[in-house]
C-alpha cells in the first residue's frame, strides 16, 4: 500500500475521575434547596459575593514560601506570565482576599454569603468528588460573641428551612481556647506543628466514631482497628489520659451544667476561663432568642479539623437515621460548621481581623434530605407533550404550545423525526403527565384530546383484558380545541393531588 | 548578625488579569437575570443539566490529533495521570461529550439548558473577561426547522421576559447553505482551510460594521482603516463582488420577500435551494405562531463566527441605543444566537447527530438592560439594621431581628464593637431604609425607636436650621416595642411606595 490513510481521530467520550453530570430533576431540587438556604442567609442580612473560579496559588495560601510549585490538593496552572493560578479549594480563602483586596470600600462588619464550586485535588472515593458545592456566610470584622452565636442559630434555620425538624439536627458548639486549655493541662503547650498535639487532636476528634475506649488506646499506647493496622498512640500516660476523657465527656444537659463542668476541667487556665466566658455568652443569647440544647448543645469533643480556627467551633450535624438502599442503618453525621478564624485576612494585611464562618456540605446534605423524603420536586416539572401528528400542521402544534406556556404550564412540542408511536415512548420517558393529540379526526371535529399518562398507567396495572387496554380509551378525554387550557389543567390537577 | 529573622511572606490580595468579582445587588439581580431566563426555558420543555468545569481536553475537541499540548485559548492543567484536562470553553462541548457519553438512556430527541460559567484564556479587554456566564439551550436529535424555529422564537420570548420591548429586539437569522451556495456562485467550493472563503467570510461579516463600501474593498483589492492598518482583500473582480453584495442585500421586507431574492441570488444551486427551503418553513412556523419580522428576521448577512455550523443560524441582537456614561450614543447589538451544528456529537460517535442550540451572553445583555433601566433590584433588598445601644441587651436585639425576620423582613444586627454614631454609619453604607433602636429611655417606656433613613435624607436636604437636623426627630418614630413588625412593615411600603 503505498498511500497511508489519514487516521481518524475520535476522543472516548467520558469525564475526568471523582467529576459528575447532574440533570434534570436532581439540578431542579438542588437549585431550590440553595435557594432555600440563601433565602435564610438573605433573611440575616448577608449580602451575596461571587468571586471567578481560579485566584493566584498564593492569594489562596497554597504557596509555601519557599516551595515553587504549589502545594498538593488543589488544581494549579501557569498563567501566561508564569504566576501560579490554582481553582478554589473553599470559599474562605477568595473571601480573605477579596476582604483584603476591598478593605477600605466595605461596610464593617463585612457580612457576605457565596455559593458555588469548589475543587479538590484529591483521590477522589463514594460520594467524594473533585468539583461539589459549598454555600458559605461568614462575618469579618466582629468581636467573639453575638456574631459567632447568630451563625449557630442561622445554622439551625437552615436546616429547618430544609425540612429537616425539630430533633432531627443539632448545632454542636464549641470553643479551641478550651482544647488548648485541655492539652496545656496535660502539658502539650507546642504550637500547631507538635507532633504529639495533632495525634491527640485526631484522637479526641475519634470519640463519636471510637467510643471512650478506642480513644483511649489512641491517646496512650495505640490502636489496633478490625483490619489488623496498628495506629500509634500520643503515649499518655493514664492520669493524663482521664483528663482528656473528663474533658470530652464534659458536655450534655443544660448549657450551664456543661459550663460548669468545663470550669471544673479548664477554667483554672486563662485560656480555658476566656473560652468559657465566650460560650457563656454565646448560651445566654440562645436562651434569649429561645434556641434549646435541642437545637444548640455545647460539645467539647467538637474538634473541627486542624487548621484556621482561633475561637468557637461548631458543627452542624443530623441525628437521625434512614435505611440505605440495601437496607443498612445509616447516620449521616456532620452537613457543615464553622468556627471564629481571626488570622485569615492577616495573611495579607499584617493585621488581626476577627471573622466568624458558616459553611453548608451542599451535596451531603441532599444525600440526607432524599433520605428524609424531603427533597422538593416541584409540582408540574413534567412538561405537556405535543405530539406531531401531521407534519404539515406543525403550525398549529406550535400555536397550542404557545397557548400551555401562556397559561404558566411547562408545554413541548415533540420535535423528532419518528413516528406517533415512538413520539408515546418519548412522553413516557420525559415522565410526562399530559400528551397532547390533534389528528385529522380530532381536526374535523373541530377538537384535540388528551391523554393522561398518570391515569392510563394506573389504568393498565388493572385491565386485564387486552382490548380495553388496546383501546386505550380509558384515559383519555377530547376536549373543544379552544379548551385545550382548561382541559389540560384539569387533568393536572387532579394529578398533583 | 548572626541570627538570620525569619522573613515573613505575605501575598498581595489581588485576583489575576480578565477575572472580576460581583458583589450585593449585582448578584441578585444577575440572578434573577438567570432566573427569568431559565424560566422561559423551563416553560418550552428544556431540562437542566450541569456538567463540571473540568473536561478531558481531547473530549473539548481542543487538542489537535499531532500536538502533545492542548490549543491556545483553554486554561488546561495535567492530571495525576498525565492527561490532559481543560477549563470549559463553552457549554456545548460539554453537552457533546455527555450525549455521546450517555446516548442510549437520553429520550431523543434530548433537550437540555444549561447555565454557568466558562473560560477563555485570551487577552483580557474593557468588557471582555477570562470567566464568563453563558446560558445555553439545546436540541440534539431533531431534524432542521421546527426545532430551529422553536429556538428563535424562545430567543424572542427570553429577551421579552427580561423587560425589552418589542422593536427593541430582532432574532436575525440565516442558514450557512446559502452561504455556502453564495460562496460556489462565485467560484469558491474549498472547504474551511480555504485561506480566500475565510477571507470573503470575514468580509461578508462586517456589512453592519463598514457598510456596503468597506465590503467592497475587502472582498476586492482590500481596506485601509482609519489608522492607516491594511486589510489584504480577498481579490474578487467587480463580477463576483457584485453577486456576493446582492446576496447580502436580498434581505428586509416579508420573508417571502426575502426568500424570493435569495431564490434569484443562490436558488439555482442544490444547496442553495435546500437552504431557502429550510428558511421558507421555519418562516411558515414563524407566520403560525405569530412572530412577524419585526421580531424575527430572515438577514442573509449573518454569519455567526466561523465554526462548526451547518444549517440555520441566528443571532439575537438588541436594535435600541443607550447613551454611555460619558454621553455617547452605544449599541448593545448582538447578546446571543445559535445555529444547527450536525458534526458536534459526531466527533465521539463517528455517525452525525442533528443538533441546534441557542446561547445567551449573560453580561452583555445585563449591561444592555442597565441602560434599559430594567435591571430588576427587588424591592426590600436593604436589611433593616438593629443598633446595639447596649451591649448586655443582645439577647432582646436577638429577638427583635428574629420577630422581624419571622416576619419575612431582611433584619440585621450591627455586629461590630463600635459606637452608636459608627453603627448609624453602617446602616448608610449598607443601604438601609429603617435602624431599629432601644436604648435605657426606650426600653423603660416599652417602646422602640424607628428611624427613617429614607425619610431623614429627604428631610436633611430640606432642613438649613442646624437645630432641627440635629434633634432628627423628623425622621423618626417611636412605637410599642410589640409593635415593632407593624411599624417597620408601614416604613418599607411608604420607601417603596
Amino acid at each position: 500500500m503505498v498511500e497511508k490513510k489519514k487516521k481518524q481521530f475520535r476522543p472516548k467520550a467520558r469525564l475526568p475521575k471523582g467529576l459528575i453530570d447532574v440533570y434534570g430533576a436532581e439540578v431542579r431540587a438542588l437549585a431550590r434547596m440553595l435557594d432555600r438556604v440563601r433565602g435564610v442567609y438573605d433573611l440575616y442580612g448577608f449580602e451575596p459575593l461571587e468571586t471567578p473560579a481560579l485566584e493566584y496559588t498564593d492569594a489562596l495560601g497554597k504557596f509555601l514560601p519557599d516551595v515553587d510549585r504549589p502545594n498538593a490538593g488543589v488544581f494549579s496552572l501557569q498563567d501566561d506570565d508564569d504566576q501560579w493560578m490554582s481553582l478554589r479549594y473553599d470559599l474562605t480563602a477568595p473571601l480573605a482576599r477579596f476582604v483584603a483586596q476591598n478593605y477600605d470600600a466595605l461596610p464593617k462588619p463585612f457580612r457576605r454569603y457565596q455559593s458555588g464550586p469548589v475543587w479538590r485535588n484529591e483521590k477522589p472515593g463514594p460520594g467524594r468528588y473533585r468539583q461539589f458545592t459549598q454555600i458559605d456566610a461568614d462575618t469579618v470584622g466582629a468581636p467573639p460573641g453575638a456574631a459567632d452565636a447568630e451563625l449557630c442559630m442561622m445554622a439551625a434555620d437552615c436546616l429547618e428551612a430544609l425540612g429537616i425538624p425539630r430533633g432531627g439536627y443539632v448545632i454542636r458548639l464549641n470553643n479551641r481556647k478550651l482544647l488548648d486549655a485541655a492539652l496545656a493541662e496535660i502539658g502539650i503547650t507546642g504550637g500547631e506543628d507538635d507532633p504529639q498535639r495533632l495525634t491527640v487532636l485526631r484522637a479526641m476528634d475519634k470519640l463519636d466514631r471510637l467510643g471512650e475506649t478506642g480513644v483511649r488506646l489512641l491517646l496512650g499506647p495505640g490502636r489496633k482497628d478490625e483490619s489488623g493496622d496498628f495506629t500509634a498512640g500520643a503515649g499518655l500516660d493514664d492520669a493524663a489520659i482521664d483528663k482528656v476523657l473528663a474533658f470530652l465527656g464534659a458536655g450534655g444537659g443544660s448549657a450551664d451544667e456543661t459550663l460548669a463542668r468545663l470550669g471544673a476541667a479548664v477554667g483554672g487556665l486563662e485560656i480555658g476561663a476566656e473560652g468559657i466566658n465566650e460560650l457563656r455568652m454565646m448560651a445566654e443569647l440562645f436562651a434569649a432568642a429561645g434556641y434549646g440544647p435541642d437545637r444548640i448543645a455545647i460539645d467539647p469533643s467538637i474538634v473541627r479539623g486542624l487548621d484556621y480556627y482561633t475561637g468557637p467551633v461548631f458543627e452542624a450535624e443530623l441525628t437521625f437515621e434512614a435505611r440505605s438502599e440495601d437496607g443498612q442503618l445509616i447516620r449521616f453525621g456532620s452537613v457543615g460548621g464553622g468556627g471564629r478564624y481571626d488570622g485569615l485576612v492577616a495573611r495579607f494585611k499584617g493585621v488581626q481581623i476577627p471573622a466568624t464562618g458558616f459553611s453548608l456540605g451542599v451535596s451531603r446534605l441532599y444525600a440526607a434530605l432524599e433520605a428524609l423524603g424531603k427533597v422538593e420536586t416541584g409540582a408540574g416539572d413534567a412538561p405537556v407533550i405535543v405530539l406531531v401528528m401531521d407534519r404539515e400542521h406543525m403550525g398549529r402544534y406550535l400555536a397550542m404550545a404557545a397557548e400551555l406556556r401562556a397559561a404558566g404550564i411547562r408545554a413541548e412540542i415533540y420535535m423528532g423525526a419518528s413516528g406517533v408511536r415512538a413520539q408515546m415512548k418519548y412522553a413516557d420517558k420525559r415522565g410526562a403527565a399530559v400528551v397532547v393529540m390533534e389528528g385529522e379526526d380530532e381536526r374535523g371535529r373541530g377538537e384535540v384530546t388528551l391523554k393522561d399518562l398518570v391515569l392510563g398507567a394506573e389504568k393498565s396495572s388493572e385491565i386485564t383484558d387486552n382490548e380495553a387496554w388496546r383501546s386505550g380509551a380509558a384515559a383519555q378525554i377530547a376536549v373543544k380545541r379552544d379548551e385545550l387550557v382548561a382541559g389540560v389543567k384539569s387533568i393536572l390537577q387532579r394529578t398533583a393531588s
